[in-house]
């Protein structure tokens, strides 16, 4: 059970791509992000402008397009204005400072001039957090700790995931919450998003293990992201009103 | 002290990459690999062009270069070939193996195209190697497995780096070695790479720490990896002759 509700955590949040997910949330009526794990930029764009009125966050993986171009990220960011959803670069950064604030700025994907969102490994310790802040701090976008992973033999687990709590505490501005597969904090300033989610829980060929939006709720995370499951079905919009659906009446049982 | 030189265990690597690397480093008598973190795909060019003679590995981050085209990954491919070093993109894939076999070969950069070597963290579990191997298997390359890193408060370390080792023993036909800080194995067929080498040890402002060529192939590293040390310097020429010359010579004296 939760004792805040989303729009409550709005109210609480410092960071403003934080606060701005929680109100969303509310607003929409929807924990949903969808994985758009595809290669191409059209089923890309396709697939947020279909899905947009029903997610809080589109996930990309910007660098598995085959056609990347600038004018991609520009259309994705009219068309999460357009919806009023967040945008999630799951880059997974995981280098030391020095490198990871290059990374962000810069290249060809620029992901800082587009991305509300970013996340990061803890391995390289603290100084990840510190280079990649320099970039998003002013900005005001948040940043996800990976916690947990989904993934089967996974090594984000008990001292790692408590290391990755610690880190979170001392960069709570920059820090808006955690990839995990459950509430880990007292603090409801932090967002819990859980990957790996589908209608039934299951194994892929290479190690991803799939929960129910039911179970991931229940387990009080705030954020169900699904990516095969929708973008892999015949009719994405369906499928993913089914998620939505699901999801938020998950959270409406979860509040006490 | 080490029992075998590069030559020997370039007869005992099964791994044609590996194998490839072992015997260049003894036909060129360097250990020296360059970190070429910089911006521009000209200065990129530029300084593979003029260090080549005097490296074993050329070390990519290629996603932050600002002004990426194919052109430049061809490019460097004919130079590696022409100067006879290999290339590493230092790209820390951390994801499932159903998304790292997507940026390892696709994208913008379809890094499968030109790099010879890869590495990745373990945190995702085995399934991160089966995704990679996937595409890099077929094609002969090599993956270095992150089992420590340089930085300050990284979580690389004890069980984690154990665990790294253990992975890499299951799969010793695609992993060829270690991102560490010395000798883990007693398999003469992984190499090991040390990054976050200075001729003077030291720290950054995002917590990068150095150690000196010395200091690393006493502690048994094969390879050691030099960035700003080198083209952040004045004459980057003549600074890697002093890291070829540094590295090789510490080998020489460490062969029983």
């Amino acid at each position: 059970m939760r004792d805040l509700s989303y729009k409550k955590r709005a109210d609480i949040c410092k960071n403003p791509t934080a606060k701005k997910l929680f109100a969303l949330m509310e607003q929409k009526q929807t924990n949903l992000s969808v994985a758009a794990d595809v290669t191409s930029s059209h089923d890309l764009l396709e697939l947020a402008d279909m899905l947009g009125p029903e997610i809080c966050i589109f996930k990309t993986h910007i660098d598995i397009l085959d056609d990347f171009t600038p004018k991609v990220t520009k259309e994705l960011r009219r068309l999460a204005d357009k919806h009023n959803f967040l945008i999630f670069e799951d880059r997974k950064f995981a280098d030391i400072g020095n490198t990871v604030s290059h990374q962000y700025r810069g290249g060809v994907y620029k992901i800082a001039d587009w991305a509300d969102i970013i996340n990061a490994h803890i391995i390289p310790g603290p100084g990840i957090i510190a280079g990649l802040k320099e970039i998003g701090g002013p900005k005001g976008t948040g940043l996800l700790l990976l916690a947990e992973m989904s993934s089967s033999g996974t090594l984000a687990k008990s001292s790692y995931t408590d290391a990755a709590i610690q880190m979170a505490e001392s960069s709570p501005d920059f820090v808006i919450g955690f990839i995990c597969l459950r509430k880990l904090s007292d603090n409801p300033a932090f967002v819990y998003m859980t990957p790996g989610v589908q209608l039934s829980a299951g194994k892929d060929s290479l190690g991803q293990q799939y929960q129910t939006p039911e179970s991931v709720i229940h387990a009080g995370s705030d954020v169900i992201i699904v990516g095969r499951g929708i973008y892999g079905a015949k009719d994405p919009k369906s499928e993913a009103k089914l998620y939505q659906n699901a999801g938020w009446q998950a959270y409406v049982n979860s509040l006490t």
